[in-house]
């Protein structure tokens, strides 16, 4: 077993790293750490609202009983000579400090945006450009690491990512226009969205997030060439929206191809899409990376969300649009903290471990 | 004073327009049509259910007194021989039958799309495309009316086609993509939207609605030609969406504008519109057709919905896009049942008595 | 096995039977009913939206593949001589006309309310009143039936009832005060509750509801003595009300009881609380019947519906009241469409297949 | 006109106080105070935010442009000599220390708590308890000050205490048991309620607040004794809960009377109610105290909360109880934000200008 940390353990996403890796056959939690006002406290204790007694656990799954007498340590001082992984789940400025200190070891998979625009670190998403994974020699070699970073992208990155693989693959892509209906989760508890400004409305902005979405994507669907990414050439411009839902980002696409296609074509490219051989055998990956519907009500987050336990990303309302050039156009739901977060980052772990990158 | 009959007046668009006219300068209610159902009854009675005593009053804003005594008529049947004006608040298939019956002999305005994409009936929008008021005489040669049909826009229409009418006017427009973020007050309520299907949820699919919105927004943003309006000609691309908004469609639109412009250039274009001469000093019209705000948290329909009585197109974030040719992005809320329906056919109606075209 | 027929199968709650029969140990479904207009087509073909061709699949379970291709009869013309139990999803004057039909012969078991409040006729919750089913036998004699009906509770009731139950055997109760907040899955779909009227907002009334609640759980208290039940002495007071959640109902709930007792008493009361021997070994039956949280911001409906696969009434916020004699006052969550619903329904089956009532 | 100062006049609560203040006829805004980090700017930068440049302001209505250039002071050091009143919109853990500064020559009106349950502090409702005014009298003594404290209720106790007391006056009352349905503007923004905590949900627990509810309650609706005031006798038992309304709590009620009632009684109890001589011509009171009606549906929050500008409480399904001793039920609505806070604040203020307690 490959033994993991998770550092950041009592903030939302890293309980979503405790459910991840619940029963998970490659992987043990070893070590939990969080900010120095938690240290030296068990998880139990640390995730226990002192006045009231109520615990703090915010994933609609059951609190991990496993983990709950684990000591948690201060992140800042984390012992990781024992450990193989680092799962980091902390804000960017935090990761800019922590992260490259665990680097210099051992393998840090992170969910923040800290590294992920840095020449020699891939964003991954296993089963879309597992490939990239070899940019991590080029990192270590650069930087004279015996670890690595490697984040994941931005939540609303990487449904859209995925979905726009197979149109890559067997019809080339122009350019992409796309407007997200996300969900609250992606904006975490600190203090997130306030009930009061989401109920009955939309929010027309997420700070910054359009930017990462826009880069993200071009990197991650360009071409791993030796020792560097060269980003894809086609354009990406986003709306990026909040809406009063849970789980589950919506997203609506429309995309110009370089080769004229129909839209029943579109679909069973995306429906055939496999990515590289075995990325699909890996424990977390859905056994369908895009699941396509004929009903035009769907994709719905509510409905479809939690396909292949929010691992699938859903596309339907595929057709044509008649002002791009070449252009198609239909809509998905990711879940955003499923492949979107935490799960998304063990997925990588995975991948890392049969590639060799990652061993115990 | 001129005399209207709203037919279909127990409905909640018909409700709308009692709102509405609410002592209107110009305008007095004369008469209440409905199904043969409510008929013989009185306004009240009409929309009192049996069982519970409770009044079926669907308007944030509350009953309409003065009319609650006044009898309803069976629509079918109605005597409109008093009267100046129908106000059509139908479903579209008993529009096609019974408003040609009253365009005979008075002017009629809709909100049912029954006729609106026929060559010799305007969509009119006061203040965007005033002069289509023309198409009437047109309309009533070829159809030896003495009377006319003249039909307001599609809810989600209405706001796209206003926003965009000043970068047409400034810049020209070559192609538009626009996703919509409609409110659930835009379905009705027979049966409308299920709270269970749109609680935690977007739906991805309005029937028919992306079809009309792309035809009107080229009829009404097209040229008066002597006896026909030439459509605008550049593509619209819409994807429609429900989301848990009471009222306001929100939309997120891309134009490729004609000659290149900077986004302040847009923001000053649409805050200086004020269409034709005369336009905005109409009693129901708005005092800024289009309101543009800085603030990147908005417009949001539930704070921005009610601007000038729910008149105005409130637009924000406009930004260049990257992905079009002179390429300009932003999002719009409108009010979809104020101007985007009842109150809008009000205004429609002043215009048209403006003109000569209803007289008392 | 025994063989089930599932009568409204198309609609929601006949949906819900048919995922809460899936992959059943003892019932098989045996048959599908519904009225005329589905009658000869296939399963899957009645519940396809001819225009769109979306699948009108309610429940958030994905759709049973395995009834797909059965056929659905017309329900008025059903043979049910080769099957061994009715479950009756239809309304209430339906169920008037049909379930006796059935019940010459059948076991019937029924979510509507047509024959609850008759005397020979018992509202069972298994583990709560399981001796109740011997009503069955007079009801048999009465009726000159060779089957029988048993209904299941108002989905209001059946939570009230269950966290009762410890509260009568363990300190006898005086008198109920409830205030309910209730899902939108209560109201089903034809139409339910429409989403502009619960959007931002609370509905003070549900028709019937009230009399139904305080009805019924005097009944499931009472006691079965002989040849019929004898309703509880104390009397209940409820004022139902619709909040804007999908699944799970919340009720506020005063108590007085006889003898004084204090929170903690009453919570490892309701901890404890087994039921008869062997009613929570029944395959459908929660481990726990009742789960007390001592976190006082629990239950809550969307934390705690689904607990024990939404079989297990979740308590909260035991605690004394000033008011009433003896008064104590907590807060429950029951889910209104599994234990409260079809599931419910499912475990009545079991109870009266192991009590013999029910054979193959 | 009398001088007025807000302080904590950038939260939401000073807002709603520069709103209830707008073109007041007797009071002005002469100062404006909020914390240091605010001291020294116009009112217009102190809430704007650096970053994004969005304007903080978190009501309905519009911004108050009157006061946009006005400077805010730093609260601690404020200079109170110029003014007459001191609004007090800051929490209560400040209130302690800042309020009985003010107070020592001004009169200072405050939405906190922390004077509410000192002996010689009246909780003032205006038309409920306006001769409680009187004990500002034995204030002044007790405490050698000038000017005064009285603070307003909880926004739950409000529309409880006023629907409560024309049947204190006409049958007398017993004891209370009520369920509240609170809305999420009562819990502030500091975070408030998550929009991913309410989402599909109902949150059992409002930390204190069912004590204060119980307390307030009983003080209120107490008689005011020559020199102080005996509570009312009954006792008072809630469950106070949050659900996902913007604004408007709603609260089922059950109380037992002394003298046996019809409902059609209180309900005309109730409509007749006019408080003290005068009490409902004040600037700020509603023409109605109470507005019952008969319609089972209503009230409910959103249709109910802005009667008579969200000063009116608003009741319904009045009908008896059968639990407790002449029992009575029904539900209520009030605006928690307005007769609940700020505008109910100014309406205080505005009986003790009338009663002579405060003058310019």
């Amino acid at each position: 077993m490959v033994k993991a940390a998770i550092v950041g353990a009592t903030g939302i996403v890293g309980q979503q790293f405790l459910v991840a890796l619940k029963g998970h056959p490659w992987i043990q939690i070893a070590a939990l750490a969080a900010s120095e006002r938690s240290a030296g406290r068990s998880y139990k204790e640390a995730i226990t609202d002192a006045q009231s007694g109520a615990l703090r656990w915010f994933c609609q799954e059951p609190p991990v009983e496993e983990v709950m007498t684990m000591p948690v340590q201060n992140a800042a001082e984390m012992d990781a000579s024992a450990l193989d992984i680092v799962f980091s789940a902390i804000e960017s400025d935090q990761a800019k400090i922590l992260e490259p200190k665990f680097a210099r070891d051992k393998a840090v998979i992170s969910t923040a945006s800290a590294f992920r625009y840095d020449e020699d670190v891939p964003i991954l998403i296993p089963g879309i450009n597992s490939e990239h994974a070899k940019l991590i020699d080029v990192q270590r070699k650069a930087r004279g690491w015996k670890g690595f970073i490697t984040p994941i992208p931005n939540c609303t990155t990487t449904g859209l990512a995925i979905a726009l693989k197979p149109i890559c693959e067997s019809f080339g892509v122009n350019a992409v226009i796309m407007t997200s209906m996300q969900a609250l989760s992606g904006a975490g508890r600190s203090p997130g969205v306030i009930g009061l400004d989401i109920l009955d409305n939309v929010i027309p902005f997420i700070a910054g997030e359009e930017e990462k979405v826009q880069r993200e994507t071009q990197k991650i669907l360009g071409r791993f060439a030796g020792n560097s990414i060269s980003s894809a050439k086609f354009n990406v411009s986003c709306t990026c929206t909040r809406v009063n839902v849970r789980e589950g980002h919506t997203e609506s696409v429309f995309v110009s191809t370089q080769k004229a296609c129909e839209a029943d074509e579109v679909a069973r490219a995306m429906r055939e899409y496999v990515g590289s051989p075995g990325d699909t055998d890996l424990p977390s990956a859905p056994r369908h990376m895009i699941i396509v519907h004929e009903d035009p009500f769907r994709p719905q987050p509510r409905l479809d969300r939690d396909a292949e336990d929010g691992m699938a990303t859903v596309v339907g309302r595929i057709r044509k649009d008649n002002v791009l050039k070449n252009g198609i156009k239909y809509l998905l739901v990711s879940h955003n903290t499923k492949m979107g977060a935490a799960k998304g980052a063990v997925l990588v772990a995975e991948l890392l471990i049969r590639e060799g990158y990652i061993s115990s």
